[in-house]
């Protein structure tokens, strides 16, 4: 079957469904005729944000809650054939200062997940947002599944773990289960309102805002970006096949970019905003991984999946968006911030 | 400096210091002449026991204390020089049936000693007892450290958690550690009161018992085995050696041999006990490895560590420890245990 009329009237959940990348994928779905479920515990320093939603909000239902809760997991997961498990906590920099908040949700959370689809639906399938931070700093590039696993921070390693619980409920218990390894997704619905969630959404805006963006050091090291329509059809292609199962892949840009050209790009895309290259700060030094792009040829093999909005086109597409949007995006004590609603 | 020597008067922590490595561990500590604080939690199902360390208690420090304790640990680890970090949760099958407890064990408590050493005493050295199940099932034999990381239960998960946690610890905020990955570890002082630890301290029970070992399909498969006080001495080296920062190590046998001739060497050397082929159990079946052997030259060339006692003598000397102190390693119900002291 299509793995898009694979969707038509199929009960879906989306945990961190209010999320960047699970609002995107939620948009899609709904397109597809799924009947989707979007679970979002809407920690204010998170990525959920009610207003990703609100174009479809009376076509998905949502439920407030926390994966960590495991009866209300154990209760939601009864009626959904497909788990898209985005929820999570995604900054480095706060994992190195609380190092426990991270594992409680990016750990515990996921076995709460996986006990109750074991207990109460073992026939469901789970498709789990993994990332590239779990390679740490790479040996040889592109980086392919092969590489070894060295996780640079807490995050890393919880985020890793969390995976690993996926792959050993697929194989021991039967639970259906991948993990996609996410390289640097970027697009409308990116939380921007603190820079502690990755550097591209945080660099959209400040162009947005005609501000200065800050390079580290020379900025040539290369990264590989996935506009997040790509990244919300990897989701559904993977739920859609057997053929993922128990398995990792990597989820990655068509090519690599330095940072200086992409901030370069950016800026003429935006025509507003400025740069600069500044020594790197000692902390973020620590955790740093050099240059890093993926080989996706696995999933690529797979599902068919490659990506299709290039960088120029996903970067327009998302300044337009927060020139529009951006007040909605803001911490409530911002000055340019929307109205709580 | 000579690594004994290094132990001479040094104050140091055991982590699972009444348990089976600890316990060994302790003792060769006292012999070099260490300030020796032995912290165990004592939890019934557990390895600690206090025989374990009759010998040497009025020449060591037992504090009884659970190390996800954070206020504890931050206490304890501030007049220490080295950790020697053993206690954990080693049953593989415990852990599918009760994946929270084992997260707990292996993940949050390695965060709070890290935690502790981290703020209390960042200068200190922690060797942290990792296993050889993070690899899961082998892609080729033997197993170096190139080998991926891919855990085939929920132990194996939290355990390599555990270890990452140190690397990250050592990297970013110079808390100097190392992790070695343990094969199948042997000898006196070993948990036997049930059979979820693993197969060989069971097996010499059943041999000094003169019961009946049970093989699991035709007893083809390979592992290698590494007698206690030669994994004492491995952490020694390892914890007097500034070279093994940051990295892991296997610690494995000097040469594989399958499980057949393992116990028929067993039964050879203890004169009694019989043994039988019987059908994998499905739920042990669902997370075996088939063969497993390590490749330690990593470990040689950093510290110079080789095993030297061979599998007949160490069988020899264990089958002598526990047809001598055998009721002091049964449950407290059992008609053979000792008394309670």
């Amino acid at each position: 079957m299509d793995y898009e009329a694979f969707y038509r009237g199929r009960p879906v959940m989306i945990t961190g469904g209010a999320g960047f990348i699970g609002s995107n994928l939620a948009h899609r779905l709904v397109q597809l005729g799924a009947n989707v479920l979007l679970v979002d515990s809407l920690i204010p320093d998170y990525g959920g944000n009610l207003f990703n939603i609100r174009d479809i909000e009376d076509r998905v239902r949502m439920n407030i809650a926390d994966v960590r809760q495991e009866s209300t997991m154990s209760y939601l997961v009864r009626h959904v054939d497909v788990i898209f498990n985005l929820a999570g906590q995604v900054s480095h920099i706060d994992s190195m200062r609380d190092p426990y908040t991270d594992l409680e949700i990016n750990c515990r959370s996921q076995l709460s997940i996986l006990e109750a689809c074991r207990r109460n639906n073992p026939g469901i399938k789970v498709v789990f947002a993994g990332t590239r931070q779990v390679y740490g700093k790479p040996e040889f590039l592109p980086v392919t599944e092969q590489h070894l696993v060295r996780p640079t921070d807490v995050n890393g390693i919880n985020k890793v773990a969390g995976e690993y619980y996926h792959l050993v409920y697929n194989h021991v218990f039967n639970v259906r289960a991948c993990s996609l390894r996410l390289t640097n997704i970027y697009g409308p619905r990116q939380l921007v309102k603190h820079n502690r969630q990755g550097f591209i959404g945080w660099f959209i805006r400040l162009a947005v805002e005609g501000r200065e963006l800050q390079i580290y050091g020379d900025g040539s090291q290369l990264r590989d970006f996935v506009f997040v329509d790509d990244a919300a059809d990897a989701f559904l292609r993977a739920g859609a096949s057997d053929a993922c199962n128990g398995e990792v892949f990597n989820v990655g840009g068509s090519e690599p970019v330095s940072h200086r050209d992409l901030v370069q790009l950016l800026l003429e895309v935006a025509g507003t905003g400025s740069a600069r290259c500044v020594e790197w700060p000692a902390e973020k030094k620590a955790i740093d991984i050099g240059s890093f792009y993926a080989d996706s040829a696995k999933f690529r093999a797979a599902t068919g999946w490659q990506p299709r909005v290039g960088l120029r086109e996903g970067l327009a597409r998302t300044v337009a968006y927060y020139r529009e949007h951006l007040p909605h995006y803001l911490e409530p004590g911002d000055p340019g911030a929307a109205p709580a609603s």
